[in-house]
């Protein structure tokens, strides 16, 4: 199993490094690349028209500002997208939440927060064990867990 | 295979009736349910806990205003939920939008446009095209159609 | 009397203190927890269901982003509630304003600024001053001791 | 027990005329009045000031457009406000809600959503249950019964 | 010819000052108070009442959020209020901006831009010019004197 | 005493003809003209310089969208301008707002509500008032009207 | 000289329509034609790859919601790329807007209004003038022209 | 071959110097102006009424909030306009944006990305290749360029 992360600037890596974080943690593997939809077009139009036959099951892909990166790959793949609209300089990400989520009939991207790096990483785990129980297991672990830190957060909070 | 599709209200019909109408046309099989966050907590809880052993493989919930009955699923089965942030009589449908997609890290829902029905239908499509085959077909096969239909408006537009 | 401050996230507290700190001055009990609607959704359907048996007569519920946690307990218990919208790292509050005030019909949540943690504790006061009269008489003091602060600050800036 | 419901211009009643009918379900006394922070601003402030003498529990204010009602009778009258934002004819109510709830420190509006009369209603009597343990029941029986509607609703729905 | 500044708090002077550095350059008269609208109402009201006897003929009114303060003095007032939507910590003052520009049918308020203090006190000259033909000449040089500063920037810029 | 109205386009003429009976209402002679910014900049900038030799002593100017008409005549004459900001077919009334109120430091306008052309009207009165004392007189009148009138609605509402 | 006129759907056309008549009156040839980026990708790419090899000197680009059209063709053709942000069902062309206008750093589209495509057929022609001075003079009589119409719509209405 | 850039003040320097830069570039003339549409309005007309005739072929501007100095150049003159809405300290550059692009029927600014100045420099450098071809061939190395740079970067990034 493998997920492809897009980025449409190397300096977006920070925030979609958690996306890798995640992915590592349930043992997918990833590759991460930096494809601009506007300023290398052929490279991401090629990248989509592979990515099926290279094995990839979902792609993830970060960009900011008039984000069209998830939406160009999800012109031409079959393959499930995810957008992460990245914060950027100006409108508090309000720009690149809308130019990924907003998509016309027909090409959907499956789309997280602003900057919701982690949860593109969960959601592409999540499909991902549609097929795969064992990632399954793994995220109902990572639920249990996430139960349990809260509450013995909570815990030692309340008996402070 | 089968996919979920909960509204948080009956009103919301006449909207994700597309929805339904996408899975039919992929022979995927759809359970449709009228369950609100707000006013019956425990059935969606149920609703959540039960999903995955039912064979349930994908959630769709369509909800609007502070619309939290995606997130409040998500909290709760290990499954995929996909949002449609319902449009509403005031705010256009911003309040929905925000509600779905700004969920905290840790619990991820796949959020589509305003209204968008259709491609919640559609990414549930892709999302289970992981696990079969057949449906990756298939859905190539609905982009070509797509293709096809544009170039020959287009076709017959140009030479009007 | 007992009022009941729950937070999404330990990292609200710095906010959520100035509403404990209100309620300690009008000598309310308080009881502070942090509970999240996604990641402890048991912990926060049980806090609900038994909050009324456990003498908590108001509960404050503080969380950011695609906020649900006042909605989620508002759903349960028959208890006001009232939301404190947590500012994030993105878009200032605004997701978190719509995910609490905009509830649907049937299930309201009393909401307050963002980011406004005095005001939820004296908006508590006042719910609470319904019953007891001695929390009235202490609110009118308040208003009468604010009025006078800026009465004192204005006379000595317009003298200076 | 008795609510007062006070809105800014008549033509607010037909939406208002939604929070009377909770609180006549309730058999809460309400005493509606037509109040403008801005055209009658001796009268507001009268109505504010003997409220609590007339023995008036609770005051829900409806305004729209920079809506200061609720915010002016909190000023003087040490009771729990509760504000709905009213959509007008630009902005979508946008304009009323923040008027509503982004009341500074020391004087809160307890607000609830954009044209939300009936949860004012509701919120009115969550707020006297802690006084009056027999509207606790009757709003408990209130979620019930909603539950089950909503319940009914699906069962139709799902077996059709 | 006086001009009264009213602020909603204290930490408003910094920007407010600006209001009193213009009319000073302008040789109008100033008194600078603050009175919240929301803590301060009698004295609000009382400042409103008695203004134009003690010889103010211009009120200007600077505040933030849920800022009422130009639309409560404009309430009693018959003389022209210039409101001040102050830059607060969340919304970016679109809260303050709407509040007081947004005011309904029958009491106007003079809005100037978020944290617009200069262009307050340049109105405020204006609307005193409509009597005093000095500001008008003073105001007609003021613009001469703003059109040569930029024109002596622009060509030392231009021939750097 | 004379005030002059300029609208952008002969369709703003239904909402600018109330600040009209307004003006009429208070026996103020009015000029009322359809001058663009953009359209006709020459007619704009001979209608600025001109107005104030031709005893006009406000000016209010009315337009939507991209909204300089206000902002074009105030950079121009000393005399004080009102802006209404039109709510036109998209973003519903959102851009001429800020077109319009947002003026950089040095050239104030005095904006109302989005089509608040009635308030423009007694805007204007006001700051007329400040040299004409029967204007005062009727302003004040006005008030005590428009206060009788809302005191008669709801008598006649609350013993309905 | 030619104008490449392109819509991502063929509802946009009744919007569309008015730019092809500006080209039209200002004799530039035109070529409409329906190509949407989601939909049709490769016809979208090979149109921008070839469009200056037909002779197309100006492309317009017609989209709403997550609009990428405009900045898809941008990304491969040299030619400057003019985009009309279309008014789509929810969020007013908000959205259209901020998908076409925020382009990142390298790909500039030239934006115009929401559904501003009179404009958008004027600023061709202003590009065109650049290289055809019979453009230029056709453009100068337009200004004349609308200027004219302005002054005698003015002109009646003023002494009626 | 000539382009005018004007800003509405000095400070907005730091950003349109990039304008600058990229026009350098190119090896097109530039010449940059301080010109406020507000300030010093009859500079701006002189401006506009002459840069035709000095050789002038593309004019962009630079301004925030209310900004009027793209709109009003473009009243006058018949050459295209690139207008940048200027991030100012409040609002996060959404007024200067809506200001800049919303402009009504006839008068057409070619509105880049708030902050945009590289791209308003490569726009004017497409508009003039459609008259100068050697900036044509110029322009696709820059595409060339910036598409091999993220390769290279990619490259890297991805064999690390």
């Amino acid at each position: 199993m493998k997920v492809a992360i897009v980025m449409g600037s190397k300096s977006d890596y920070p925030v979609v490094q958690k996306t890798e974080d995640i992915l590592k943690e349930f043992n997918v593997e990833t590759e991460t690349r930096i494809i601009s939809a506007h300023r290398t077009p052929r490279v991401a139009e090629e990248f989509a028209k592979t990515a099926e036959e290279k094995g990839i099951e979902v792609i993830i892909a970060a960009a900011g500002k008039a984000a069209h990166l998830a939406g160009v790959l999800a012109a031409t793949t079959p393959l499930p997208i995810i957008g992460i609209p990245m914060k950027s300089s100006t409108l508090d990400g309000l720009d690149s939440l809308l130019s990924v989520v907003q998509m016309p009939k027909g090409v959907p991207v499956a789309t997280v927060a602003i900057d919701g790096a982690e949860n593109a990483g969960l959601l592409a785990v999540q499909m991902l064990s549609i097929k795969y129980p064992e990632l399954r297991e793994k995220m109902k672990a990572y639920k249990v867990k996430m139960e349990e830190d809260i509450i013995a957060i909570d815990s030692e909070f309340s008996n402070k």
